[in-house]
């Protein structure tokens, strides 16, 4: 009987890749909103090189962008931009089938927890942001320099879970973190062509797949 | 000619000892709503204890509070308090008297400053939260390990908008760093009775006074 539930989040529960290109479009127009004179695409492509270069957790993309296109008195424009790329992102949606997924899937007796990387305070504030706080039991979450997402992690949320690993059901849109590794551990897994690892034509070595969450309400009925 | 206005931020233009107030009890109502099964008065009488001991600047308040009164898997609560905490920090809305009193200074030709302590990107966020950005000409911030609000900070900023320090004229709520130092450097003074420091009777050395900013308008137009 397949009643517990595993979700990756970014991609799977809401489009996260749209909601970062979108946060630093919005805080790109709040520099420029702020009288910077400057084009927008000369401080984009700037920003695109710094995070090439200092990879994308570096907390001083904003200042060091405006440092290399010679702007003096930074403060306000990276005060715009902060604040435009925070408010974006603390209104990320969930697709649209999700809250009435989990509804269901909750109704149907099911356990639903989160399986994700990073941080875990960062996880549950993207759950709470969604308002679908309520729907999960648990939330477990690798973090750095742990088993990353692993076989062995999902053999130890199983686990923890109180769960035998076919009796799970791991649903995500990464074949290397989400399918494979869940499979090897004994979950059966959906694998949702989303976001940019969505590909033409789908090819996965999930048990089911889809465009969208949909159809696992119907899978876990059907299952149990 | 009095035409170069410079003012405090903090309980001169914002309530922000109330702002404060009710970003801690909307950070702990949301600790509660998450389903922490803990008497609101609890966790507030912890973490006062923690603020106390830490200081107000430590980043890790929730979790520390949380932690002393036993609580396990903190992070849901922590990732609650900390979004319902910030989402009332940033929408701060400046005293209601200050943006029509700040156009009628710029209607009147006066150029306006912020004479401020702290970080200069956290100064700049807070006026774009008011949405009073557009009316500084600039932010001026003694940041840690500075001039603090003395009377040299005064002098130096007066130089650097260009004026003389008797055309110039500092708003603030604190005796001691925004009107006696001011005073010092020769600059006109106003002191608002707002906020924690606010006495009564009302005494202080400042030219001019008020329990609200609306008098300047005149103060200034009648000196000019």
């Amino acid at each position: 009987m397949v009643s517990f539930i595993f979700f990756d989040i970014d991609d799977t529960l809401f489009p996260s890749t749209e909601f970062s290109e979108l946060a630093r479009r919005n805080a790109i127009h709040a520099i420029v909103r702020m009288g910077l004179e400057c084009g927008e695409g000369d401080v984009e492509k700037m920003l695109e090189e710094v995070i090439k270069e200092r990879g994308s957790n570096y907390p001083h993309h904003f200042d060091e962008a405006l440092k290399r296109l010679g702007v003096k008195n930074r403060a306000k424009y990276v005060a715009a931009a902060v604040a435009a790329y925070h408010d974006t992102k603390i209104a990320i949606l969930p697709y649209p089938e999700v809250p009435a997924m989990l509804a269901a899937l909750k109704q149907a007796g099911a356990k639903l927890y989160i399986a994700s990387e990073g941080l875990e305070v960062k996880q549950w504030d993207k759950l709470i942001r969604m308002h679908l706080e309520y729907y999960f039991d648990e939330v477990f979450v690798s973090e750095k320099g742990e088993l990353g997402k692993s076989p062995e992690f999902y053999r130890q949320i199983a686990k923890r879970a109180g769960a035998r690993p076919e009796d799970c059901l791991m649903a995500g849109d990464r074949e290397d973190k989400d399918i494979l590794p869940a499979k090897k551990a004994g979950m059966l897994t959906f694998r949702v062509f989303r976001g940019k690892y969505a590909v033409k034509p789908r090819t996965t070595a999930a048990d089911f797949n889809g465009k969208d969450l949909r159809q696992i309400v119907k899978i876990v009925k059907k299952l149990s």
